[in-house]
């Protein structure tokens, strides 16, 4: 499948992308093309995929990619159709190689491509203010509100009966029908990720998108970050308030209420109908169940599990919290 | 009064506005006009009021409303020339039949009424930058600055002397003299009020405004969203620094000081002269006294009373936090 | 040296800056003009600084100002070339002295003098956006970027290869090859420093600048605001995430990365190659060493030595934080 926002220049042969990087490059493997790069899970035939952690074996044993940069402690989970690339830094590999796909997935410099909504056609009873302005390919539902000063970068699509705020930027993002987006929001840009370094760090590519599920309401001011090689993800019926800060890979469920000034670090999943008090923050790569009620200020540096309450920083039982706090 | 910002589609009959909703109609009533809904303190004979917790059942003895929706077991505590309304969800039908009286007041697409400010005739020595847009009926009181890009909304009061930086947006709001607004405020949004719902939450109307008092300051990227029933009150000489979310309801006094990032849940009442630390939070439906010291990072979540010193989450007084962390 | 923002207003005979706030005038001094006003370190000689504190003894004893105003316990530390001025409140008098040479420090209204950039000449390959403004005797390298609605300041530097996102505005700030900042921030305002007043508090002028290293970058959302007296400091190839708040006269070393939502609450100083978590908070006033690491959501309200680990709220030895909360 195209990616809908960033161009993929491949494909190259697996030879020319090894060689690149001053890899050695494997007997025999010359000639092959690589189409894409994906992660474990979504990639295909053809496609590179990348393995750094055990904690994804099963994933890793059940892939369809072609080749796959990991260790070479970690080789033996992959089928056998694919290939192991075995390396030592497996993520500043696998980030300079979808770097060489995906290259405009790097930096966020402005659309240039926007014009003013005027200009183009748009037929279906949308309401805008001034100066509003869209890049090449934006699809836009019936019966959107587009307020002044926004931006909607290219390809980015917005369903029927959204409400989009003033001053907001959207890029690389995906909206469903009846989301509220409201003023000040940047919804779409890459993610703080990269490989500290000194003098100069290594940014890595952003080739995830935002999602935004149907009646969802995004307050003021609040920033979702695209993700890094999945994507970010916004249930439905899910609603956030002020000032709220989404980072890169989060996956959030259905029917969540995020209070003002809440944080999520990147790569957590939230589940259905969680409500996160205000200031609260998420560590990143942590699981948090269905039905969790997490308290105002919290610091959340643990899975939790379902139907759990908690408070705290770091955060534990709510009632334990209450009575340590008598 | 006429509502200043949102347009009042009654009177209704009392009658249709239970018919509406499915509710018993009481006896004889049906002629009967309701003029307004407002609180119980504010409303008056032909309004109609609700009362929903015993904990104002002083305001409720006292109402002048004509009719009030509330819960059978709160109705005895009404005047007599008070008719009680008993449903099981007091809220939720007060959210309904508010939006009938003000339909405008729940979502907060953008005004499209505004123009340019060279288009209209301030003749007040108002000093306004590029892209600067104004509303129907604003008024600004002499000697202003406006910056860039700046959108004023609809019927929206600001003093005299006051600095309006760039990127700010104004609705529902009204500002004394000598008040500055500095860059990148969103003042006067509806409030983060709604009742979850799976699939479709039921957002509630946000009839209150946003009031900011004279000499008071707003910082950078700031949020203040205006009340539901009543307002959101800035008081004078107050300042805030930026990245500051101050939700819908509170009620700040005057003189006070409230440092970076704090955030304020909602509902709260805070006295005069009080300092409140950066990153503090505080939760919704506290009275916070007069002279009150709050450290930065605090996380409030009961009342505190005049002249304390608190720090901590949760906070407690500022000696036994030190002690405490020795 | 000319101030890169800020006209000087001087010089002035120091009989008359003494008159104006009625201080007793010293004699013989009547003709003496007083060129500049500068802190203790960079004073020279027909400047008047400032000394309010012990702490500051050893730069006192060394400065090259003609005259200084500190309180009479502190006079004696200074050489015998600087004239002591003795009074009973040396920030309040500093700061009323300071707005007399730099009235226009004080406030931040928005820069009319800006211009579309189009009617600008700068030929070194920049890329523009639509409605970007311009102040005057900007600054820009070659090879940069600057989205949509970005308000440049006048006087502003940047180097080159820079990326200026969308609705950024930027002021009183020089900024260094192969920077971005992103959408939505807002550089260079005057800090958040006054002296509290019933009824109006004093605003005491802010004429430090901002300085950003190169290689550096500032996330979507984030304010920096300019320092008082001396600058604020963003060092080499620091990254900044979402939504941080940088308060006046921090300074921040190279190779730091500080995530989401952070905040600095004012003149402290940070080492190089510091981690600082998501949610962090800062206190003022504080040195933070090199190679240091701060957990997410920790409050700090010490100094932390050279390459400590450390979480909590207020912060502690990391093994002993998480030990505490097993």
């Amino acid at each position: 499948m195209k990616h809908p926002f960033f161009k993929n220049h491949g494909p190259f042969k697996i030879s020319d992308l090894l060689n690149d990087l001053k890899l050695d490059i494997i007997e025999n493997l010359d000639n092959n093309l690589v189409v894409d790069i994906k992660d474990l899970q979504n990639a295909e035939k053809d496609h590179l995929t990348f393995f750094h952690s055990k904690k994804y074996h099963l994933l890793a044993s059940k892939t369809k990619a072609s080749y796959c940069i990991t260790f070479k402690s970690l080789a033996h989970y992959l089928p056998n159709e694919c290939m192991p690339i075995c390396v030592d830094n497996v993520l500043l590999i696998t980030s300079k190689i979808t770097s060489k796909f995906y290259p405009s997935s790097v930096n966020d410099d402005f659309d240039s491509t926007v014009k003013q909504i005027e200009k183009l056609k748009f037929d279906n009873n949308i309401k805008f203010g001034q100066n509003v302005l869209i890049g090449k390919n934006v699809q836009i539902g019936s019966d959107c509100s587009i307020g002044h000063n926004t931006i909607i970068e290219s390809n980015v699509k917005i369903g029927s009966n959204c409400s989009i705020g003033s001053n907001v930027i959207i890029r690389n993002t995906i909206i469903e029908n009846n989301v509220s987006i409201l003023d000040g929001c940047v919804i779409g840009k890459k993610g703080f990720g990269f490989f500290p370094n000194n003098n100069k760090n290594f940014r890595y590519p952003h080739i995830g998108i935002v999602f935004i599920g149907e009646n969802s309401e995004i307050g003021c001011g609040s920033t979702i970050d695209r993700g890094s090689m999945s994507n970010t993800i916004i249930g439905k019926n899910t609603y956030l308030d002020n000032q709220i800060h989404i980072a890169h890979n989060n996956k959030i469920g259905d029917n969540c209420i995020i209070a003002g000034q809440a944080g999520l670090a990147g790569s957590s999943a939230i589940g259905n109908n969680v409500m996160i008090g205000g200031q609260t923050g998420i560590s990143g790569h942590l699981k948090i169940g269905n039905n969790v009620q997490i308290g105002g200020g919290s610091g959340v540096i643990k899975d939790i599990k379902d139907n759990s309450k908690v408070m705290g920083y770091p955060s534990r039982d709510l009632r334990q919290f209450l009575k340590d706090n008598k």
